[in-house]
């Protein structure tokens, strides 16, 4: 609907790729519906993906000893994160949904987006302890995972040798967006579009913006155990 | 015992953490029986996590479209692969026995650490379909997952907030390295270490030096649905 703000986080190298083209589809079809839509293209921003010292500007907390994660929230409060990081961060605060699109790499996103998670969520700006998971920062946001695999369905079947493809969605959408706040929606999962024919990664796109124009009456997962492993 | 080949894979930024702790304690431990270890420091090398063009020396297979697994595929073949990645294949080749050493980070690896996984397992050299799983090309290898985590035991209980700590190892452990056909030996890990006293972290170490004194004599786990989720 008009006014909603989305960012899309998107990993894939080729322009070309079905994941250029269903990143695409996403700016085309929520643009139409009147949502500013925001692309954070993290391979053409060449991202950082390295949790190192460069993300504290200026002096850090305990000289003696670097640990990241208390670095960088001290550094979050006094407004010291590096650059990049504060821009991510402004998207995300801005965004009522966030789109993740990338092919699955090893049952999980690409080391460039694991990065984008790594830095950008830092503790004080998308949670603080016990301001987690229902209570966490981001809560009133709604994420969704949308991306391609390798292998195909049947071997992401339960029984199947790569097991439910839910199996692997439970460290994304629940240890992340959930541990945020932020509600899931159900992932978009593009099977082995290598091998399948141009028409049907025609179809794929087509499903794709079908399923968008009717995003913002769908219903969160309930992201409990029970949805993952039962 | 005398001749085994390790290689620990160690992602963290400070020598003096816990985790660099853990990393030494396996060097002096398994020298100590003779094994011969050799350590990838991510951070300090400065690893590259990002999958890109520049993994391929010379020219690519397809000019067209840049395909990440295709390329890679293919620049193993021609021996065209990037340094970086030629060496860590070596040392992945000669090992027995792989250990990754990391802080938990959103129910995963570090971003470096799973950027070793996607640039270093490349189609051909770790797997090819359908030598997959079982039948994986680094069969007759163990790996072993060592890391500490932010939550405490008690969260990450079956029915605590985090869940069974087992659900986030079914990516790492089956989804990487058994399908690249390496057996899985039981993770080691180390709850909150930043939430105990001193004195609990020096019986971290003491238990993991004890540990790896009879590693070797260990089964593998029985790395199938079983094991994660019932």
């Amino acid at each position: 609907p008009p006014g909603r703000k989305v960012l899309i986080v998107y990993a894939h190298q080729e322009p070309k790729s079905l994941n250029g083209s269903l990143k695409r589809v996403a700016v085309e079809e929520l643009s139409k519906q009147g949502c500013s839509v925001t692309v954070s293209d993290l391979y053409a921003m060449q991202f950082e993906p390295r949790a190192t010292r460069n993300d504290v500007v200026g002096c850090v907390y305990n000289s003696e000893e670097f640990d990241y994660g208390v670095e960088t929230w001290e550094a979050y409060k006094r407004g010291s994160l590096s650059n990049d990081l504060i821009e991510e961060q402004k998207k995300v605060q801005e965004a009522d949904l966030l789109i993740f699109q990338f092919p699955l790499y090893w049952f999980s996103m690409p080391a460039i987006m694991k990065g984008w998670m790594d830095r950008v969520l830092v503790q004080g700006f998308a949670h603080n302890f016990p301001n987690c998971y229902d209570s966490g920062l981001l809560k009133n946001k709604l994420a969704l995972f949308s991306f391609t695999t390798g292998g195909s369905r049947e071997m992401y079947a339960k029984g199947g040798i790569s097991g439910d493809i839910r199996y692997l969605l439970w460290p994304m959408q629940h240890g992340i967006m959930h541990f945020c706040g932020v509600k899931v929606l159900a992932p978009h999962i593009c099977f082995a579009p290598e091998y399948v024919s141009e028409e049907k990664r025609k179809e794929m796109l087509t499903a794709w913006a079908q399923r968008l124009k009717t995003l913002w009456k769908e219903e969160p997962i309930n992201c409990s155990p029970e949805w993952y492993f039962d």
